[in-house]
């Protein structure tokens, strides 16, 4: 089938099929470009590209290696030297206006030539053979293939250059260039020949958008700093003269070639390329601006578009009391729990968390100021730095006020800096654990030590409810059964061997995702039990379960329950109804579970 | 217990304590400012302010007031007619440089005096005090209370404005100003007067950030295409000739202003000010220049960070094949479905969905290439225009190879431009009903009509596994009973009353969740059950059960099944034991479910 993505593109393309403007003429190999070719290429930042019309034909990237060739200026010799040669304000000038400071003869930004030769002239290397070595390749690492200098276009430019000379001269009598100018011009001239398709531009613009990962080789061709630099540099000069207009207009990093391409770059989502050699008055493809400006008011690509609000970063918030256990409690711990309960809640934050996002959720928990914080990041996706600190600074405050925090994170998003120290926090890999330390930390703050775990058993739904009779028949044939740490206990596939009750230790029960990923669905505990839910899938485990420390169980084996069902009916029903009645409570509890936040 | 922002934030200040530059001295009045006078203030787009120092303290606007008069402008006379008076190119010039297009006249931006004038005096009104008093309330509107002018400045200021008076005069020259240039002078040195605090500027800012509402009275101030506009001149004009500068270190819009403030918008998160009043050489506060910095770096806030890669928006994808049904299907129905099931793919997006996100989805859904789609968007969080285009362009797409799509969205994220017509798609509340039809589509195209429903309750788990004897006993215990539409069958809190298996129409479950809303749990449909539920909780029901259609159901009352337990333990057992079988795969189903997707 057709993408509706490809067809939208094809479909802004028809409705921008401006003929205005003329073929770049001031370089004789330009001129002869067809001015009908078109192409447009959009790439994703994990590496798909859409194309519409002669993506794969090739022209001088010009201008366009400006921003790149920046770059590799940054990489090799770091923002404090690169500024010392060449500023980054806009100039409101044309590409080709010969613009110094009055004093330093610093050009104003590397998108004008001047600054651009200034720029290539900082890439490292012994020659301009071996500098442009480095930066044909540098171009080759972000289009993901080898590229190769147009020749044609390289003597016919370098033959023409007289402007740039004259630039290039300047330069060198302010010593902003050392050594022969003629040798920067030539490098400049030869990067500016370098041959690309609008593909290539494309991926080229989503490896900026990428934060500076390569999307389909997966390089990393720059850090996120450089990239800030590089984007922010593209926003306020990139369109020369227009650059206002395009900000406004297009909102997007760009930067145009006077051979006729533009790209642009949506920062985490796309990189877009144009080509149409028919140019402006200000040098720039007619076509291509009439095209970015379409997709962006239609695509709401406008780097200043308001997206969702930040409050939406707490999914839920709930005290401890809304919290149904998967095991039961004695009767004397719950009274203080039910009492108390309100004071301890569990906070569960989604999406991505930027500093708007921290900000509401360390927000809501000043506000409740309660004693012990559950934070459940498992569903966060991504995490920023300032999140992260600002989470952990929460963490500080709270201890400040004697309070307590643990973390479910099986992921690892907010990792402890204290963890192996005794400032670590408690982390947890599900809730039911951390409910588990949290209803402990709510007991022995209200002076009552947690119930001894053995007790627990006897409140397991399956045996609290049987009536004495019935009790001594289950408890005369359940074997108590020890297994070491990190063995497995059933597997996946096995048949029905009985209920397990946890007397001592933990076991985590695994099972395989709709994408055959393996899960950790549970940890259990003390008072717990496993093994039951195969008798609904036929039978057969449905789960693996693990150990995670030295586990004791109480098993109520497969055949002691048919011995039960085939010898003792009235204790038999019972134990079926006790099952019936565990397993309803299990199923309401999980069903609540996936529909409010699921 | 304090804030951990609140900490942070007076991390910084104190950090950044300089005290280079000098307090402005071209207004008399300016010039008495207490040089070590400091205010931060943060405002959130949900309308919290975090304040360190004197964040109450007024003092004059300024030059902070432009972006304000110029949105107020471009509501009264639209882009167009704006654009005609004023550019949007940045200048690299100084604020008061008198910098005009050389033909026309017209200023290069709103953000240098001249632009800032030419915009006031395209604020409609009568008079000059006509115009003033909606300046006025306009800025008062976005601050969120009655502002004043600070009638000292302002007679200060227009007593020495020689150079404004300058300006003003020449744009009268070139027509951009009409009639009585004094009088517009006279506007703009008011607006420049009025008295504002740190704090009003935050929420002036977050406002802006916010997409154009007002984030504490939530009143609309501006709409988000002005909004966009305004950004994007701030970003490549606000700080004048420090704008690159600016940008590449702070990256985020800004304005400044000579009496010491700045205000700068990170879009969808915060709206920051910051009052000093020593400047620095481009006439900007040097302390503010270096808070901003400081606070960008530290917390990502530059618009060209890029934060999670798009590729998270699909948060599953799998074939109904592996989707656990709620009611179980006859044999010859589910042999069909096994054969074709992978055909039939669900499709979960999460998140917020921008063009990226949407691109994203609907690239798996074109790779894979099924007979049947379901788009579950109930995880969605924000959805952008383009996004739904693109998910209903794919819509189009599927019809056109006779595929088909139904869409989980009880929130009305994705409207159906078709509903009501022939041509809308079927949309479903919850993924139970979807994947209900699914089937219906996936058997109608292997060319089975879907099993008669009255037949379905015999596939009742609780029934199927009856004995004979059992089942006659159970059967003839059964009453069949008929509700209207849209009545409360069994209502949270009452207590168990028995097992209903529905046979002919559909009932939907709500609970109260978390934080006391109401959810719908699920739609039940012929085949399935519900009331047993109950059992699980003591008795109680925990759910409120509401006829969607007319509804038919085989009730197995709580007496009927006493009269079972106490009668004929037999059959008692075996009904149990069904009952402990259902429930278990009940919770197993919805186990996985929360697991694998809450």
């Amino acid at each position: 089938m057709r993408s509706p993505v490809q067809n939208y593109l094809e479909s802004i393309v028809e409705q921008c099929s401006g003929t205005e403007g003329e073929v770049a003429s001031y370089i004789p190999e330009l001129a002869q470009a067809d001015p009908d070719r078109f192409g447009l290429a959009l790439a994703t930042v994990d590496g798909h590209v859409y194309t519409v019309g002669q993506a794969e034909t090739c022209f001088s990237i010009q201008s366009i290696s400006k921003p790149f060739t920046y770059a590799l200026a940054l990489a090799d010799q770091g923002f404090e030297r690169v500024a010392e040669k060449v500023d980054v304000e806009p100039s409101g000038e044309a590409f080709n206006e010969i613009s110094l400071a009055s004093r330093t003869g610093r050009p104003p930004n590397p998108m004008i030539n001047a600054g651009a030769i200034t720029a290539a002239s900082l890439v490292a290397g012994d020659s301009t053979d071996h500098r442009f070595g480095r930066v044909l390749e540098w171009l080759g690492g972000f289009a993901g293939r080898e590229l190769e200098l147009d020749e044609k276009v390289y003597t016919s430019e370098l033959t023409t250059a007289h402007r740039n000379r004259a630039i290039a001269h300047m330069l060198r009598e302010f010593d902003i260039l050392h050594d022969d100018p003629e040798e920067k011009l030539d490098l400049y001239v030869r990067q500016c020949a370098v041959s690309v398709n609008t593909r290539d531009l494309a991926i080229m613009a989503a490896t900026l958008a990428n934060g500076g990962v390569q999307p389909v080789t997966e390089k990393r061709m720059l850090e996120p700093a450089y990239v800030e630099r590089v984007l922010s540099v593209m926003a306020t000069c990139g369109m020369y003269d227009a650059a206002g207009d395009w900000i406004s207009a297009v909102g997007m990093p760009a930067k145009s070639g006077v051979s006729g391409g533009i790209i642009a770059v949506l920062p985490g989502q796309v990189g877009l390329a144009v080509f149409s050699p028919r140019l402006d008055s200000h040098g720039t493809s007619a076509r291509g601006v009439q095209v970015c400006e379409r997709m962006s008011s239609d695509m709401d690509m406008h780097l200043m578009h308001v997206g969702r609000m930040s409050n939406t970063a707490v999914r839920s918030r709930y005290p401890l009391s809304q919290v149904s256990p998967r095991r039961s409690r004695p009767e004397a711990d719950q009274s203080v729990l039910d009492e108390h309960a309100e004071r301890a809640m569990v906070y569960e934050l989604h999406g991505d968390l930027l500093f708007a996002g921290a900000e509401h959720a360390v927000r809501s928990v000043v506000d409740d100021a309660p004693d012990v914080v559950i934070l459940d990041v498992r569903k966060v996706d991504d995490m920023a730095d300032v999140a992260r600190a600002t989470l952990l600074g929460l963490r500080t405050m709270l201890r400040e006020v004697d309070a307590a925090m643990a973390v479910v994170d099986p992921q690892g998003v907010l990792p402890d800096p204290d963890a192996g120290t005794e400032q670590a926090s408690p982390y947890f890999d599900d809730l039911d654990s951390a409910v588990r330390w949290c209803e402990g930390e709510v007991l022995r703050r209200h002076g009552r030590e947690p119930t001894d775990e053995r007790t627990l058993v006897n409140e397991h739904p399956l045996l609290r409810d049987l009536s004495d009779t019935a009790r001594e028949v289950v408890d005369e044939l359940m074997e108590e059964l020890h297994f070491p740490a990190d063995e497995v206990v059933l597997e996946l596939g096995d048949g029905f061997s009985g209920v397990h009750v946890i007397v001592e230790g933990a076991a985590i029960a695994t099972i395989q995702d709709r994408s055959g990923r393996t899960v950790r669905l549970v940890t259990m505990n003390p008072g717990t039990s496993f093994g039951e839910l195969a008798l609904g899938t036929n039978g057969v485990q449905d789960t693996t379960v693990r150990t995670v420390s030295d586990l004791t169980v109480l098993r109520l084996s497969a055949e002691a329950i048919n011995k039960i069902t085939a010898e003792q009916p009235q204790v038999a029903l019972e134990m079926w109804r006790a099952m019936a009645r565990d397993a309803y409570r299990v199923a309401e509890r999980a069903l609540r579970s996936s529909a409010t936040f699921g």
